[in-house]
């Protein structure tokens, strides 16, 4: 494998240009003026270096993907929502391992490196919806990471538990769980449920929380109490987390400090309207927040580009951010905050860590952010996939 | 001029594919399997034709768009906003004819056609920023329509009432406001001195109203009675009108009846997080709705592109528009609803209407919005730019 210079960029946070020398597949140096007279020579003059970007929340196994057009079919409705995904999903051939394949090389050419998708789990799909991710997975440059996701709920639908076991057995690294009050009315022996699943198999969590007000807040002490009791900090996730942007700022404060004190993350993906979790007050108090697209043109909804530049974008501009060092929050959870919730190793822009770097023709990351122009290079493991 | 045949697209609402045949500036023929041997031929078999896109709401005088990235410098409340725009433009040479120049060429490329922005005026810039307006629309292929803008406050703001005044002798269509109640602190005066202006000089009045609840509900009331009593209606727009999103259902239907009597339309940029007006319940009462950016890369806010079809999307998204003929609604905001709120005449895509016209490579309009690509064809006036 040839080393690889790139040569002149601007390595996020570094605050001067370095060279970047990549060798069998690590970054073996980062400096001004490295002289490498083997290696391949990129000049990245004046241009922007981010680690691979980090989708950390979304359903590659419902996405159509890469096909025709299809127009959305269910009412407005969650409940028209889930019948409609429930009954149109094999007409259209979905989960398709052709699909989420296109998605993964869309997301691979704009500089995404990891992926953590939340797989339907249920009678009906069975384990397909893992066999189909991870089939499409083998080819993509991409590291992806499922999370074995109840959709049609756990309590409420019989026969999900098991199933949800079997995928952890199968090498699943993640449970998740799904409005333990709202969808599946019982969250003291839901959230035990996917606790117990978590600790027995030493798997992470992330659970998709759109209940709301002082009902989420409630779960969300829940989720903390468990995850401080049986130490499982660093490896558990609220997804969406709507009740903490509709709280009161004391009772928000009061979460939050659990969270950092417990080790819950945050993942948001500000999706059309729905609340986006308090950032910088989240960032502020040292807790990690990661960020994603949820659903890409899905049955769920259309929207969608598979670009994490943009979506952060999507996730700055909902918070309303406008400084430079704010915007750059959202590049933060779009990177080492998603690295840091899915527990990578190796992560980063530092001699040593994996050579998974994105090349954006910007001069700074707020623009990046702001802007998400076409990627000048993208390299995963040490390989440049676009150039 | 030779004439223009473009080949086998599907122009939109019409239902199935027709040619469409552009002589002397203007659409002149629409259907199947036309014959025109003079005429320069465009294939766009299986594309989508729409009206030239109509920005109904920016500020091309604050922008920064083509130069250097410049860091967000103001503090988070609207004073310090308002403050460090004072202070920054002279420094940062805005208005700029060059930097309005550049974001219409990009909003041209885009398939923008018509422009409706907010100009500021007050004692200090006086009407140097419409000047720089006029100056960079001289030259781009893009209608402009300027607002006189007292984005200082008119009462609070000695001088500011004389100029708005000069500014429609000068020529500009229509007088501006700016929150009557929270900004300018005395809303009846501020209205009635914004629409004497707009009847004794036969103007179009685009008032701004961040005026949130019952406030802002108020002062609608207020715009209403003046529209009607004065019989202005089609030649009212309220822009952002913030408060119609937060008001409870009974109230809002009042406001929209009224709305729709009296001929005021609304305008919504969808920015940030503030409450998007219920755009489904405007359109089903018959009130016109249009769409623009708001502010594009200024003082106020790094965010904007420039492309309409985007910013569509962020109207539909934040709208939670997911079927097809709801997307659709936003399309029609920035297309049909922004030029009925502007007064445009002969906009569309009928024989006689101005060719101004945009080819999008999408099968439907939903798909447009969603995705929107990089446009295959951009036609003013009859002439192709962008091809
Ligand atoms: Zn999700
Ligand atoms: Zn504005």
């Amino acid at each position: 494998m040839t080393d690889v210079l790139l040569r002149g960029g601007h390595p996020w946070g570094r605050g001067a240009p370095a060279d970047i020398l990549v060798r069998d597949g690590r970054i073996h140096l980062v400096a001004p003026g490295v002289e490498a007279p083997d290696a391949r020579i990129v000049d990245i003059a004046g241009q922007l270096v981010l680690p691979g970007l980090v989708e950390a929340h979304c359903h590659l196994d419902k996405t159509l993907y890469g096909g025709p057009w299809v127009p959305h079919s269910a009412d407005d409705t969650l409940a028209g929502r889930i019948g409609n995904d429930l009954g149109r999903r094999a007409e259209l051939g979905v989960p398709s391992a052709e699909r989420i394949g296109a998605l993964l090389a869309r997301m691979s050419a704009a500089g995404t490196a990891h992926v953590r998708t939340h797989t339907d789990i249920d009678p009906q799909v069975g384990l397909r919806g893992v066999e189909a991710v991870l089939e499409a997975a083998a080819s993509a440059p991409v590291d992806v990471r499922q999370v074995a996701f109840p959709q049609h709920g756990v309590l409420i639908n019989p026969g999900t538990a098991e199933l949800l076991e079997e995928a952890l057995k199968s090498g699943v690294e993640a449970v998740g769980g799904l409005d333990p009050a709202g969808i599946d009315r019982d969250p003291v022996r839901h959230l035990d449920l996917i606790f117990g699943l978590t600790e027995r198999y030493g798997a992470h969590l992330d659970l998709h929380l759109h209940d709301g007000g002082s009902l989420g807040g409630w779960e969300l002490e829940l989720i903390t109490e468990r995850t401080r009791a049986l130490g499982l900090g660093g490896r558990v996730t609220v997804s969406h987390a709507y009740a903490l942007g509709q709280l009161d700022d004391a009772y928000q404060d009061r979460l939050i400090q659990g969270f950092a004190e417990a080790g819950v993350a945050i993942a948001t993906a500000a999706v059309y309207s729905f609340p986006v979790p308090p950032i910088k007050k989240l960032r502020a108090a040292g807790v990690t927040v990661a960020c994603g697209h949820d659903g890409i043109r899905d049955l769920w909804g259309p929207y969608g580009s598979g670009d994490m530049l943009e979506r952060a974008m999507h996730v700055a501009y909902r918070s309303t951010f406008r400084r430079d060092e704010d915007i750059e929050l959202a590049l933060e959870a779009a990177t080492y905050g998603g690295a840091r919730a899915l527990g990578l190793e190796s992560y980063g822009l530092s001699p040593g860590d994996r050579a998974d770097l994105v090349v954006v023709p910007c001069g700074g990351a707020a623009e990046a952010v702001v802007v998400h122009p076409a990627r000048t290079l993208v390299m995963k493991d040490g390989v440049v996939l676009h150039n």
